[in-house]
């Protein structure tokens, strides 16, 4: 198998047949785009199998996705896709960056959940970008609004049905092999804010961030209670 | 006289009359929000001469602002303003931080002029703002793009007609006592990007940030040919 692309936290793999690729999820978290590191053992797995019940949930309500289906608990095989270079964020509820660079205070309650887009580019930080220079790279918000928003719902009815409210959380999407736009990436813990419903408590990648608790912990009670909700 | 505000370069006093205040354009240049930092001796003279002359300028397209007259060479009477805390830039050529937070090269002609906008606030670094952000903070991006677009063009002609593209300059605004939006603050090379005409040869702050060349001699070259302009 040979090194395809190596992330921050996932590697991947080019495989025998060239529509797919082999995503291994890594035992590290990092936060500050790479400045802080951690190594939790089991953690890759943990978001490897969440990550694929949210993605076979999505697929259900007819959105397509890169998941084709796990091997062993940290291995992901997944179509080929041509990642696009935007990270899509959805706000439920204000919390991190967007607080931090407006006046907007935590925990405000958004009427209409926010739909932003950031360049995937850890150079430059992963900019903020507006409709304008978001237009002038070549790409077009209302592409990736409608989907966005529709997977919000999903995972927001998700969330909430194991106590969970969804905050925000980041999207990636991916070119397939027939140029259709595709999810792809993964939705896990680490790329969404969960606040138990009604509190601010984190169980998500701000634990580490912040240094506030136990991710590991935090991420298991997810997996196992997303377990008994599919039940 | 007692301070109102003290600026990075400019000093503000309020005046017997309440609705006036006194401007004072320091010897002082500063980059990365006041990271790198000089003394010219003259700077503040040379820049509160040409900020009035861009504003007699823009007051006589009939558009309003808060001059009313100058004092010494280095004082300004202007109306006093509640300052709306937005910095506006007009872009009409890619460069500075719209080159370093997107991949748009440096150079590039806008086929019609980008209007931006940032949160004025040196603790978070003056983010950018998106236009639900600033819907959010309570802005509406389409109060100041009017003005902002007719005051490019009254000021791309009077730079093209002293041999120099206006490539992107930043303004602010300002409430009135009657609560009229006016433009305020200064317009001078600390506030453009100004190139020789048809090169990229900078006659504006930019030689200062990148240690260039003598911005005294560049702002005193525009402070002449603005003069020599209007004769």
């Amino acid at each position: 198998m040979s090194l395809l692309v190596k992330g921050k936290v996932k590697t991947v793999f080019e495989l025998a047949n060239p529509d797919t690729v082999l995503i291994q999820y890594e035992d590290r978290v990092t936060a500050g785009n790479g400045e802080k590191i951690a190594y939790p053992e089991g953690k890759g797995s943990i978001c490897c199998q969440i990550s694929k019940l949210i993605f076979k949930k999505i697929e259900q309500s007819g959105i397509k996705t890169h998941y084709i289906k796990t091997i062993q608990d940290n291995h992901m095989i997944c179509k080929k896709v041509d990642i696009i270079p935007l990270e899509v964020i959805v706000r439920n509820i204000a919390a991190g960056s967007i607080c931090r660079q407006t006046t907007i205070p935590e925990g405000k309650l958004f009427m209409t959940p926010l739909v932003e887009f950031h360049l995937k580019d850890d150079s430059k930080d992963d900019p903020l970008l507006t409709y304008d220079r978001m237009k002038l790279i070549g790409y077009d918000q209302a592409e990736f609004i409608k989907p966005a928003l529709d997977i919000n719902k999903i995972l927001t009815k998700l969330f909430f049905n194991i106590g969970l409210d969804l905050v925000d959380f980041k999207i990636e999407f991916g070119l397939d092999k027939d140029r259709n736009l595709i999810l792809a990436d993964e939705i896990s813990p680490d790329s969404c804010r969960l606040w138990k419903t009604g509190t601010r408590n984190s169980f998500d990648k701000d634990l580490f961030r912040k240094d506030e608790g136990d991710i590991l912990e935090a991420y298991k009670h997810i997996l196992n209670s997303l377990h008994n909700e599919e039940k």
